[in-house]
């Protein structure tokens, strides 16, 4: 079989490295280019010694494919994604410029208009669990943030059994590596270290991206959703403990049927007997999903976990790219966690 | 002035270490003993060289002494207690045996008949920032456990204003010093490093603490509240964000203005400006707390950071001895944090 | 092709989950049985959630297959090889058991008499980068110490070379998975937290092996050889850091090319152009080797790193089973570290 | 009594910050001022919220004071200092720019010609176990550096002594705030984490100054010295594991005989009964020392540990203070580790 060709769209950064690490070895993708700015010229293997078995020369432009990932900061990612699009090549954008529906929340929540609103309809959110149909026809596709992965994956299953009534807390822990590669005083060894901290408590941009996809999930745009992100000095993984308000008395029988059987053939999606810890999900892409009943107060507990680069960025996109091309979906992602 | 003479209960475990370690540097306090079963005998320096400055021989009895501070394991601990005050010494038990006020709670959360109910009405919970004035003249001080002191302080200000409806939920992230010195799997290196996860589900100890204090500051007893505990991978610290629904509409303003009356003279609570990290508490007697409303929902979110062996145990105990015996509150205890 | 039949035996410490999750991705391999003592009866996605991909119940007693991996505590392997061998199944003893020729360094480093030193003539040493033929024949591989592994790959091109005098220093640094998965207060998490210690300075267990393999690789017993390992705070990885005193003058360029051209055809070691870090090595069976003169004092200086659980361990296991079942020695270790 | 006025020149860096924590507590100091650069005019307790106690405002320009402690980069420092001792203020030099006696080794290392190379000769190095008389009476002091450190007090007692002949290398393990302050990405938190690796191979700026204080110490020119430091993901601390030839046969009963003479009136020296671990001095101005000989070798080995911003920083300037102020030497640095 010929096999895909795929071009990685800024490699240097963590969801980049990843998408290199995890693509080189599928069996059924090339790896066509790999771009990178002030790295450009070097070889792959010279700038991440880990990766010196693909033998890849850093470039300044994205070349031929059939596929293109793109790993850009936001704003940048949009106006690669339209070049890319017109050149017939298909795009799995995993910043965040075609998550969201409304053109307008763009200017809120990210300080730019968007270039292209016409193809946010288009686009298709790449949650394989919620999307799977359209993910198989996509030309585009938007690659779900990491929080929203771990949040939308723990309350999806309630929100469509619609057994939740409208308060949602979302309680979101991750490592440091969701903040990526480049230097800020936040990720700064000694500050992140022996730390934890909430932060953007005034409004996180996953929120809006969370927001509409609890909304579509529970059909009802009256959820008053919360959600609050904190650091903790991991490198991988994010732990999101939710909290919602049931609207009727819901045994721990009932909610295990509800989410058993909501997921029962996804390959990425486990639900566990204990409350997961992120540990059991590094270096996978499998997210665990936990729910339980409050029994004092009726509430529904839901903890998720996931490696954040791997189903929250570079493992989901490539599970969406299997999904595209008619590939076994879980052909070169399929790998346990790297525990202890 | 003649020093008061203190002795500590168990200093083997990593509360009676930080007993220790700031007795020593007490002026006004003499260690008069320190007891430790399997290292009775040995001398302190040798089990802990960090602390060979202080000359002390672990005994396997408590001798003559005006305080004693109790660090044992509860159970142990209420037998010890009522020895040491039919000697007419002092009490300040750091376990959790004289923090409820129902003695019918002991045997459904802690596993055991509580063998001087009598005792649970005298003893005082030593929780300055509400019970300074009872604390003066105790003879009995229950001192509260780490994860109630943080969400106390978080929440009291609210539920004594009277403005929060009713539902509570308490996130709370802990190090691992607070599963204690005992080896365990949770504990163990591997298993806790680059790890995060829930625990207690079904209902952690400190609940019916939390909940019979929030219900007496709230002067409520219909508050829900959820409060799940959190490992992360640190030593010292515990956050606990907070989201409550709040009775009506309260402003940033109005709300800053509440806790910060609340707590104008408290020498260990400060207000900050951002969201409060645990490393600025790490070694310190602080609790930082920071009150926000999120603006979407109308919620109350506050988050609050202690270092879980200081303010959520040894130094609050000291601070509980200061205010018994008349010294300045926060004499031998006013160190800033160990930051970074 | 009809897969090999590989035995696991004690799956449940860090050794044998590695095993169990490395084997379970092998394509030419499948997995007879897994054993495990408290935990026979179980599946063993119920005690290891990250590996509910494998449907294995663990077993208490060792059945039929190809080859059996010993995962046990020293003395227990050698009782059990000798049973497996004498059923005619191959053995790669991941233990201390038959590392050393000398039968008479059981008692004095193990503590105990070796029950079949005849065998120690036969086993082979497993380490492929200098026994890869005699492994390809042999019924019984003895699998290197995670230490000597990185300890010898460090010094063994510069020995057989015939440039080292006689003084060789190695500065050892490993993460606490090399601790095992037993409870000890040295891998409780707020011991080893934040914390470097050297240990063991009376002599390491691995000293003897360390001590034989580089004899033989310099054919000379007068090394004088110091070795002292370190824990310091991470789960995985050993960063050897070796220095030896040279017999003459010897360039850098010289002892770049004495080490490449000794490594040109080994799939898994690199030489690098920077000082490597573990975190490059993670989760990988590479083991990375930097090999520097020191101008000032004419010293050999090489620094190693490995993941001690794959390339000390468990990697370096299934690598020597490829090449005893003449299958392509990378299969199923090619992947590249986990990084970040 | 009067109180000494003390300024802190650069109190944003990590050594800035300690002085401004542990003078802040000294009962017989005043904080003169506190400069800063992009933070002047800026509340202490604004940009270090864990200081709140301070009330101290930022200021661009030195002040008046009895004693000025700079925390500035080296360079700068030099041109500062002059600048100070001309207005009479005494000089507590925390960068590297007074510790070398030959001016020749700035260019060299630090890559600037020094432009005070006279009072080199007339600096102090700051060093109490070595120069306390010197320093009594000393104008301007060179606090060591950190690394040096704990390398000079861990085989001081041995060149003194006369023992080595001259091999001696350093394995130096150190804490990732010794990097400072200042964004790289080798401090950047999933660099750093679960990593560690050695730098500067080729020779670190903290070599002249270990090597210039052995030579003195052992009163030998021909010391061959391999140091190399490494970095270890903690915040605090360095271990400095030293292997030395000795010149003749020693015991183990002499060896500790000639560490405990030498350190016998030692406040800050503590010899231990096992190899010490950093997390024993976190937050102290103690180092530990461990002196052993490798009875196979005849080698000696020997370890010490620091906390890298106290007694090799800002503990150790303050230290210097007291003795050339007649303070009692251990005002305000008592305090024990923080330990765990």
């Amino acid at each position: 079989m010929k096999k895909i060709k795929a071009g990685i769209v800024n490699v240097t950064g963590y969801a980049g490295m990843e998408l290199a690490r995890l693509l080189g070895a599928h069996p059924e993708v090339e790896i066509a280019y790999a771009t990178g700015r002030s790295s450009a010229g070097q070889k792959l293997s010279k700038f991440l010694p880990h990766l010196s078995s693909l033998d890849i020369t850093i470039t300044e432009e994205a070349g031929e494919a059939d596929v293109a990932f793109l790993a850009l900061p936001h704003r940048e990612s949009a106006a690669q994604a339209v070049r890319l699009l017109d050149r017939n090549i298909k795009v799995i954008d995993v910043s965040a410029d075609f998550r969201l529906k409304d053109a307008s929340l763009y200017p809120e929540w990210y300080s730019f208009d968007h270039p292209a609103p016409e193809l946010l309809t288009e686009a298709v959110y790449g949650l394989p669990e919620l999307y799977r149909s359209q993910i198989r026809s996509a030309r585009l596709v938007a690659n779900p943030g990491c929080y929203p992965t771990s949040a939308i994956l723990a309350l999806a299953p309630a929100l469509k059994a619609g057994i939740i009534k409208d308060s949602i807390i979302i309680d979101a822990k991750s490592g440091l590596s969701g903040a990526g590669r480049t230097l800020s005083m936040k990720s700064h060894f000694c500050e992140a270290n022996e730390n934890v901290s909430a932060y953007a408590l005034e409004g996180h941009r996953h929120f809006p991206e969370i927001d509409q996809e609890l909304a579509k999930a529970g059909n009802s745009s009256k959820l008053r959703i919360t959600f609050v992100p904190h650091l903790i000095p991991v490198t991988r993984g994010i732990l999101s403990s939710c909290y919602a308000d049931l609207s009727g008395n819901i045994s721990q029988t009932e909610i295990e049927k509800i989410y058993s059987s909501f997921y029962t053939d996804e390959p990425f999606v486990r639900l566990t007997e204990a409350p997961p810890g992120i540990s059991q999900t590094r270096g996978s892409n499998y997210c665990m999903v936990y729910p339980r009943i409050d029994q004092r107060t009726g509430r529904l507990l839901v903890i998720s976990a996931i490696d954040n680069l791997i189903k929250g960025a570079a493992g989901q996109a490539i599970q969406n790219m299997n999904i595209m091309f008619g590939i076994e979906e879980k052909t070169a992602i399929s790998m346990p966690a790297l525990y202890p």
